[in-house]
């Protein structure tokens, strides 16, 4: 059924072509589907222009069973998508009068006059259900026709997202395109390659009826999907145990179920022990703490971060000694642990987190050079340093020193499980 | 001639399609092409399979003068753009020595076996040329047919980007698809929307012949493209004339020539003027930080940042008064100020910016709702603090903060500068 159902995505909007926009659309669309066992065969990206519409629209809905299409159903005269799909798909365009009731609703809800250039929106092709739009004025469209299916969505994504999960997905269930059980099961890794992986999970999975699996590789995370489209078959109790039996042969490098960040991995963990968290940067400058406090409710283990961009910074808030910096220079072993325990310090917290490196595109040397990184951990059970090396430009290498730093933060935690540590301390077998 | 030029682009790919990666080859694609004055009029994302990757490439090649793929050209099974393309093509594929050559240098030189598997990479279409990969071991193909051109690109952007620069630009400028004369101007504009943006130049843009006027609104900016396709008509000369006026015309909102990133202009002001900046960030928990030290080289300017999420880290760090967090609030006038007024003593620098405020999606009240953001600026000049409020989610409300600040302090730095200042208050004639 699904598995064989053949789903297109149609992006509008001319600032994407011109690179202005990252196609964020089809990154939410098509993890949406993924998560439904579905990958889309094709996203396309056109400009508002009524015959490219026309064209690329008509060829897709001949391939495919369901398009969706985001955009281009606004009042101006750019926006061009229902007319244009209207007249492909032969047909009527209707004037709806609940529609313009609920536009006049939301203008009056913002006390705003309605700018009579809105009464477009109120028009839809005649077989077409409406999709509300509590969050804007256009709504959306859901067709039926043909043994197909046409999904029109509105191009801002605050208002797009609610709608395909809480008007278009419910719909897609009933119509059998989506399974109505969501029988799936994701597991993150980190630190071990796509073919790696599949070669340990291999002979677990190896014969099990039912089962699909998939491999996706994203910012040096690896995820494995299991998915079941028949619950008869494979249900989520099974999945559970084969996720189970996965987990342990992956090991250290299983990161969780499902798609935490890593920088929320350790959240989870730190809010478990009721501990603290500081971090001092330098290279990544800001990017490290940003990954914490993007999660929300994480004041209570995250208290702050140090940005020492400048090596001032790290004698003025860091208090890390001027002839320290002189000796080992900032790029070093002891500088990244003197940033971390300062930042235990400084902020009152039990664990500490750092990194300092050469990011490039200039500052590198012989013996340090660009991509040299140094990671610095402090916390009840001692210190330790790291290095890595990275070898992309700056954006990347800034990128991945965060990522390396998050994972090995992760590692660390889970290895030395602090109740653990104490009572093995207590009865004498400590290795640290 | 290149205005009416019709390109696609081809993007291979399903972790695209399962929305695991953002498309940023359409990104980059798409400004590059831009800049030389042509808008793609599509982007297919496709899977790595033969039949689509034919089929659409085949739609595609009918319909366009210029078709460019990325991905799919790699050694393993399920890179396919080669051979499914070349079949559609009617392309015999042949072997090529110098490819086979090349490879095997690259591999001597990582000091690596090089697995017989790469020998797929050796064969190439009849008619294609072969595009050298200096950081890769796939080589890109430039092909010529039928009065249209095929290019054809390795997925890795870093083997991409320099490969697309230095060698598809020039041979379509030869081809005469480019123009062979940069004939391009961008101004950057903030707090301005595209319709009042055009109804301001609009005037001074009326009746030049020859001329191309470009839209592109992104993250809180707007830029305004004027491009000149034929030189003969429009020159450089008398196109920088006409920016000079709309810059002019547009006033406080101009943000420079080009596309420097707001930051970017901050620090090239500071660094002119010999001054140092710190921040000090709360909700925007790094982001303002990582916004400064993306830019290479400017630690002259930035010394660093104070992420100071939880209270304790705004007491500890910055030492502002705890009575004061108690009295008005983390989220305040007063607060903001501390914070940008402790982030320059602790830092030592000159100039300070901060934020802070209520990202979401909890911590909001009715007197102080989520989207609530004070800012803060201390200068040599005086300090000054401004409320905004934003209606996004969690990451959107940081991301425009963080512009909102930037945007904030360049028009400060614009509007006070600081030896104007300083002589006025001389000649006692100063109002701040």
């Amino acid at each position: 059924m699904s598995s064989t159902i053949r789903v297109e995505t149609i992006t509008l909007g001319d600032e994407l072509l011109l690179g202005i926009r990252e196609n964020s659309h089809l990154t939410y669309l098509g993890s949406q589907l993924a998560h439904h066992g579905i990958e889309p065969a094709a996203n396309l990206v056109i400009r508002d222009n009524p015959n490219d519409i026309k064209d690329f629209f008509s060829e897709a809905w001949k391939r495919s069973d369901l398009v969706i299409t985001t955009g281009g159903l606004g009042p101006t005269t750019d926006d061009l998508t229902r007319e244009s799909i209207a007249e492909a798909l032969k047909e009527e365009l209707i004037y709806d009068a609940e529609i313009e009731q609920s536009i006049r609703q939301r203008f009056q809800q913002l006390e705003r006059k309605m700018p009579e250039i809105n009464l477009r929106l109120c028009h839809r092709p005649k077989n077409a259900e409406i999709l509300r739009n509590p969050y804007g004025t256009a709504p959306g469209l859901f067709l039926q026709k043909e043994g197909k299916i046409l999904v029109m969505l509105p191009g801002p994504a605050r208002e797009m997202h609610p709608m395909f999960e809480e008007q278009v997905i419910p719909r897609l269930q009933t119509a059998g395109v989506l399974p109505e059980i969501d029988c799936y099961l994701q597991l993150r890794t980190a630190g071990i390659g796509e073919s790696d992986l599949a070669e340990k999970v291999g002979p677990i999975l190896e014969d099990i009826p039912g089962i699909v699996i998939g491999y996706c590789a994203h910012a040096g995370l690896v995820d494995l999907r299991l998915s079941s489209l028949d619950s008869d078959i494979l249900d989520e109790e099974k999945l559970t145990k084969i996720g189970d039996q996965c987990r342990e042969e992956i090991g250290d490098d299983f990161v969780c179920f499902g798609d935490r960040s890593l920088a929320e991995v350790i959240f989870r963990e730190l809010r478990s022990l009721n501990q603290t968290l500081a971090v001092a940067e330098s290279c990544t400058g800001g990017l490290l703490s940003a990954s914490f406090t993007e999660i929300p409710g994480i004041s209570t283990v995250f208290h702050g971060g140090a940005v020492c961009y400048h090596n001032d910074a790290k004698v003025q808030i860091l208090e890390i000694p001027e002839i320290m910096l002189e000796q080992h220079g900032a790029v070093s072993e002891e500088i990244a642990i003197a940033m971390a325990t300062s930042a235990c310090e400084k902020f009152g917290t039990d664990y500490g987190l750092s990194i300092t490196g050469v990011a490039g595109p200039t500052g590198g040397t012989k013996i340090m050079p660009i991509g040299s990184i140094y990671l610095g951990y402090a916390s009840p059970l001692g210190v330790w340093t790291k290095k890595i090396n990275l070898r992309g430009d700056r954006a990347s290498n800034r990128r991945r020193a965060t990522s390396a730093a998050l994972d090995w933060m992760r590692r660390k935690l889970r290895k030395y499980k602090i109740e653990e540590v104490f009572a093995a301390a207590e009865v004498g077998n400590i290795e640290l």
